[in-house]
């Protein structure tokens, strides 16, 4: 069995570019509302976004040895996205972690477990996405896996797909659908701008969005 | 069976301006500790705060057709208050309908289910009352009701009750007892002035409250 | 029965700086990761800090008698500890005590359930480490124990002990323990102070902590 | 204000008997998915049934006063629901109160709480739906409501509405609403009890309910 | 898009009968305790179990369309594995569709969500693998897939893998593994029967693992 | 450091039998409501009970070594309580280990954590109380504690003390209260004996309780 693999495909620098310029939410919904990572994995301060390709691990719980193993193939631009096992309130990331994920250029952690020293991290400006903020630190036991596929968050995600992450959560964009799901993020994002236009110069949001006939059909009393 | 009431009875714009005198958590101790909502309903970023008169709907779950539609029965200083049927993890409100609900000067939302959009709301300064951020959408299928009585994080609210809410959370003040809970709202900020004044100047806390009589009367033994 | 217990062996005023100078965090690591309270009871809002000697007190549910009892026997920077009686919801603790608890001295507060005028304490400054905010009240008619010894998210507590706390959550130092615990905390933030100065400088992670020969000797396959 | 209201309106006899002759799920759906208590609330041990007319009882947490008041006005036949003011956990209703219930001819107990002695009401065969079991007593300091409307389980009741419950949950059914609502039952109960017929020799379900030319406006593609 | 896919590779006859001999825990354990499906989705009744190849199913929230679409494409001993699409709590799936599941010679039913009609499933036989009873209906609205990959409980399944499950929850074994997993299986079975017969006839735990020279290396000081 | 210890003091068998006699629910009211372990923590299968004196188990999250090690240090009649180190889905006790545990007279195990197993361990008829059922098994790699103190669902436990268990869930009675928790158990069984004959006969419990006098005394209005 594999545990560790070095090299990964990644989108291009044009497809994760692209991809940085939606919002999750807007990616989210330009795929046919696919790829929402579970809503409990937040950014641990407000604020807080990331969005690059994929390095994904697993862990066993209260274990982190294969997330400090994994910094070894990261790129500058990638995502760590950790399987932390089923121990969510462990906090087997912190300061010292963060500050080497930087000097690597890594552009964030996502993690369905907690993290430590969120006033450290917080003030580096490093973005972590995770179930919530403890204390409790892990053993550097046991082998696990480096970019071999994994379920987070309710999501399969394979190494080298896009994270995008912000407020709203995090979503998965497939390394095969970035360019048409930004194109229609594009196209979502030009239209709602045009709606919020004319909402705030007094359209009726019935008209504008054509739901007044829809209700109708469906037999709506009005009183 | 009908859908959509669109005249409702509203406090008087006096009654309005009096309850917005008041944090929730006085109105909630002045009306003898009813009508607190579920505090896991709460504001999507500290210090937002709300109050007006509700008007009511309940959305299938993963349905936001009524939401939409209750716009239409609106008036300046409402409080869209939305029963969503049950998947707290939707995000079926985000930017675009906060900013047809401030074209229309709505006062905010509150609803049983995650929003999206948040940080774009948060620029916006529109208040958003909800479970939590998320960004998986709705659908606009299912018929439902406007301003029908409905059940929100276990309290039964009528249209036209007041919605007040802060980081505390929310409270409802039925029509019919606004004047008497801010009389008694009064009261008790006076009452509790009073007696912070005191506590500055080195008052004692179980002689200011009495209590200590209280804990002798109950037994209380001293070491 | 005795209810009250006036007095309590505190850490030496040397021993109470000197646990003050390290985060939560570290401390609980440099007591072999012993002592961390479960992670929901929080800061109400981002950013406080405590660190005192607990003076400890058990509520019935939904009352708060005897957390007003125990500021009588608070000295000048004691932390209130505040095992609520398992109804988490309550919100027993808000401006007035809060103005109450500053005006002695007091360090914060800590408790397993919610309180509430979360704006107006996040206002004064004074520290409280709760389950969330809520506006409900309590009562006060039941008589507990103030200086007996609680469990508190899942941590026995004796009076006296050491509770430190920030956006982690918080830890319990044992009176005993203070002076051993600091000194290795000491020893661990010039550890980690050295190596994340090297890893801005560029080491490698695997490297610097030995790690790689642990996963060689494990049997970790790279590709 | 009034406490304890005695004299109540009842649905039939025959209303109640007619009520009674289906499970809570068909009640539910022939009245257009209305009226199901949140499924927290299930019966202590699979198997237990429970229709009556509810007399409505509001608790303080903690608290049981009103519970036992309650039975001074119950009727044969009656359902004693129960809102328990917050505290989950709590057990204020066990072997003795069971007892005294059934001396009364009372027809099941519905709380959201916890009660205890669950093998000696197992034992008893008195039904009662909670939220579990669990030991912890209560008081009975603090006045409430009996007969009052409430909410419990995200469901508005008012004394006399019918609850009717089984292992699929509660069920509410308004007094104005029981015929319509039996005879919308019956006909559904006729209609599945053909089509399981038909099912058990072999029909097709998506032909027998139509489905098949649904899926296909809707676009569905086989492969 | 393709919404269903009729034919789906099936491990063999042989196959499905070998991974039915085992007990999911030790199919679990067999492939590395690789496969677990979150512990929430359990037997409605204690007691039923189920083994087959999975006919995977994703459908809306509070829809089950594809779930009944799905019935038109399974052979006798498969196993629905239904997404519901985050709605916990509703029930579409009940006495009706347990009957037609049966007529067809469906082994049982897993869903994420929760079933109705729970004593007449229990009756029937049916094996039903759900997160509780609940008797909210669905609509039959949306289009889903049927025979694409899902994640549920965590774990991604693709169509014709064998779900396994008894009261100790469900686990997956990808159909490439069957053979191993249940010859690994045999293996520790047969052990396990061994080492119980010795404890029976009083051999010491520790002995019989070599678990007190592991204890001894690792420092371990007895009092 | 000190991990295991193999003597502690029980109870005499005087003692132990005594608290047998009574169920949890009744020591627990006896002993003025202390000692009630969370709920959450229940038998796995209805109908269990247990009763001795406690050893005392500290394992890491997913780890069994330690509760291996303890059948060392237990004697017939003891219960093995363990503190599984907060990863509540991890199974690691099954029908090896209830094998082990019969063999040796253990009268049962208590962990606030899932095992596995269970339809064999059901079988077996060993006592088991847990979160509930997962497959998920544990390594067996790093120290804890035997017969050193811990809190177990928010209860402090000492070695030695009794745990008292059926379906109402657990509790702990201090070894130096066991005489007087009995003595007042007998007194409060005969009280409750007496008051259910009387209630059967038709005694009215507000009368039979004093309770009338007291609803009166607090201002209780009837209508």
């Amino acid at each position: 069995m594999t545990h560790i693999i070095r090299n990964i495909v990644r989108p291009s620098p044009e497809q994760q570019k692209m991809a940085a310029e939606f919002p999750p939410a807007t990616l989210h919904e330009a795929q046919a509302r696919r790829g929402a990572i579970d809503h409990s994995i937040r950014p641990i301060y407000n604020g807080m976004t990331v969005c690059g390709p994929a390095v994904t691990v697993t862990c066993a719980p209260g274990d982190n040895l294969m997330l400090i193993a994994a910094l070894d193939v990261c790129q500058p631009g990638d995502v760590l996205v950790v399987s932390a096992g089923g121990l969510r309130e462990q906090g087997g990331f912190g300061e010292v972690l963060s500050t080497a994920c930087m000097a690597k250029g890594i552009a964030g952690l996502v993690i369905d477990a907690c993290v430590r020293d969120g006033e450290a991290i917080h003030k580096l400006g490093f973005p972590v996405f995770a179930t919530g903020l403890a204390m409790q630190g892990t053993v550097k036991e046991t082998l696990g896996t480096v970019n071999a596929p994994i379920v987070l968050g309710g999501i399969y995600i394979e190494p080298g797909d896009i994270i995008s992450g912000d407020d709203d959560g995090l979503v998965v964009v497939r390394k095969d659908d970035i360019e048409e799901t930004c194109r229609e993020s594009r196209t979502r994002d030009n239209k709602e701008a045009v709606m919020m236009h004319k909402l705030r110069e007094g359209a009726n949001m019935l008209e504008l969005t054509g739901l007044r006939s829809v209700l109708e059909k469906k037999g709506c009393v009005w009183e």
